[in-house]
């Protein structure tokens, strides 16, 4: 066990050396990194006894054929790091099933199904405006318009892919037929601090939270804060700071949400000036969409009330929301008698980002393993998963797929 | 009455046209721009009866001779403008005693103690960071270490002056002797909307606030707004919204305070993350000190408060700090006498904003007339005061000076 998690861990240290320069790991897609990366990894597909192939998403694919007729089950997750990310968000959600899988193969086991280890090309989105595009090649979902994207270099995702050796033109191909495919099982660092508190190696995921944002701009008068008197102002900031309390105490006192203003801008912000206007965001999560959307319908109240008792001009839009994904029951069942079957608790906890697992919720059933990682902390070079954890991990993945 | 105010308004039509080029009015101390605006102002002040000097400050000083050995009363403001500004803020109470002069020398009135009509070079502190040089030389309170500072170009201001045709060694010279002043009066936009609700031409200044600013800088842990629990946040920004509404409620709650958070900026100030840090500005003004230092206070209690239960670090900063000055009874009583003899009320009010009176009253008792200004704006090109009031606001300081 802990040596298949020191295997992984020398596997994750030695993908991250392929990075741009820079702090941390920044590997985008369909860059000479990505093809570097799918290089790396292709060796360790093979050793498992996998075939491996690129489909035209650029998704590095390896394959173990199952008997003839069987169904595919899909396991996976994404090759690309955020700009001076780490060595763990989505690339150990690709070497942790590569390792199970060698484990079944040098083990001599073969499963009644055939297993497809993937590496999407792009999750994070960070190259292109756009993203998941592999996984939602897969799901039927990919929308061939956003080829024309541009990347900062002025590079369309069209062109970057066809650089690449991939067809972008044949991607709608890709899609696949889901009574052929049984389910997908994503493995992930948790990104937060919930297995860490519990002292617990991985956690199976209920659902994959529902998002909404709203963008709230309050707009009042401003006026010299020595010459305008109290009672006649009309101070945007007062107003926001209202707001800024209720979405606090709806995340507070509403179970399974999770409620943040995270921006917040004055207008004009000097220290002798009644501020004019505020542009703020307010975002909720919850695996439950009708808590979600209670708690934008309570904010959007509560901000109508605050602009009128300020006399405050508000301007309020739902810039994004995203509907919940929940995790199969049965596969999540799976996956924490496999978490109790190497001593682990088997602890349910949703997710509050989103993964590739939430394109193929589209396709198939889905289920998602979490790994603890460090403070919690994701999206920097310090994100770290122990290769105990992690050899803990590829034990679950490897019995949650003979349980199948 | 009318007519004199229809003069100050064509005067003031005319120095505004003195600016560098950009909406509004720009006109900084020591550019042509000021030499322009005395070369306008200086046969107005001979027209009144005035002996005309410029002294090494920068002041222009228009005299008018009393009885040997009378004292001398002084009376003005400043002629600079902000960057973009109006044609009122500042240079209107040069204009209006100069007409006021010109009124009573026509009458053929001699005042029993000598006159000074000045127009200082530099109030606003725009294009030096430093502000009321000439009112501080006067005052004895000109501290020649901020000879050496530079302006946007890296002209010193020692150079700037003496280019001028000014010799800043002299300045320590220039400062009076207590005994010699009998006041200062400046008269000045009120810069605010007071004047305007009680339908008023005039008021009265009862004192000049003081001020103090504070700056806070709140500091918890950032990370993803979907994955990190509400339980365990330290939510820099949600600290900052209750220090915001309580200073809004100790300057709504508070007689004679004005409370302002002016500035307020979230790091790192994303939709998806939890702010880690907040540094605002807190400002309070009264007229009374003991009201002002009870809030800051107060402020300093509550913030600590907030810190320790949001398990925020808390930096809090005293950056500024300026006592009231209470406006001379005996010269206030003169005004509001003044002002019922042409119809007004003799309303009496403070001033929030810091004037070239402030530096005068380390050299003598002081008072201030304000003059009602359209929608309480100020330093904006759409500052505005009608020809009307200004007309009345000359009637005041003429019978005012009579009434010495």
């Amino acid at each position: 066990m802990t040596d298949q998690g020191a295997r992984a861990a020398a596997i994750l240290a030695e993908v991250s050396e392929i990075s741009e320069p820079g702090p941390g790991v920044t590997r985008l897609p369909f860059t000479p990194e990505h093809r570097a990366a799918l290089d790396l990894l292709t060796p360790h597909m093979e050793t498992a006894g996998l075939t491996v192939t690129l489909d035209d998403a650029g998704t590095l694919i390896g394959r173990k054929e199952g008997p003839p007729g069987s169904g595919t089950f899909l396991i996976g997750s994404h090759q690309d790091s955020v700009r001076d990310g780490g060595a763990f968000d989505g690339i150990m959600g690709v070497v942790l099933p590569i390792l199970a899988m060698e484990k079944l193969h040098s083990d001599g086991i073969d499963l009644p199904f055939s297993v497809e280890v993937l590496a999407f090309a792009d999750e994070e989105g960070v190259r292109f405006p756009t993203a998941l595009i592999g996984s939602r090649a897969l799901a039927g979902t990919f929308d061939p318009a956003v080829l024309s994207m541009q990347d900062a270099q002025g590079t369309r995702l069209r062109g970057a892919m066809a650089s690449f050796g991939l067809v972008p033109d044949r991607i709608s191909a890709l899609a696949r037929d889901p009574n052929g495919v049984l389910g997908f099982l994503e493995t992930h660092i948790e990104q937060g601090p919930v297995l860490q508190t519990e002292d617990e190696a991985v956690g199976v995921v209920t659902a994959i939270c529902g998002i909404e944002r709203h963008l709230i701009t309050l707009t009042g008068e401003t006026g010299h804060a020595g010459t305008l008197p109290m009672e006649n102002r009309r101070d945007a900031l007062v107003g926001a700071a209202a707001i800024v309390a209720e979405v606090n105490r709806l995340g507070q006192e509403t179970p399974g949400l999770r409620a943040t203003v995270g921006a917040l801008t004055v207008e004009p912000n000097v220290v002798n000036a009644v501020p004019r206007s505020v542009r703020m965001t307010a975002e909720f999560r919850s695996p439950d969409d009708d808590t979600r959307r209670d708690a934008g319908d309570t904010l959007h109240r509560f901000s109508q009330a605050v602009a009128a008792q300020h006399n405050l001009k508000i301007e309020a839009e739902l810039t994004y929301s995203q509907v919940a994904q929940p995790c199969d029951e049965t596969l999540s069942a799976h996956l924490s008698t496999a978490a109790r079957a190497v001593g682990l608790r088997g602890l349910a906890l949703p997710s509050g980002a989103t993964h590739d697992a939430s394109a193929l919720a589209d396709l198939c059933p889905i289920a998602m393993l979490f790994v603890r990682c460090r403070d919690g902390i994701s999206h920097t070079p310090e994100e770290f998963a122990s290769a105990n954890d992690m050899g803990l991990a590829i034990s679950v993945l490897s019995k949650f797929l003979r349980s199948l």
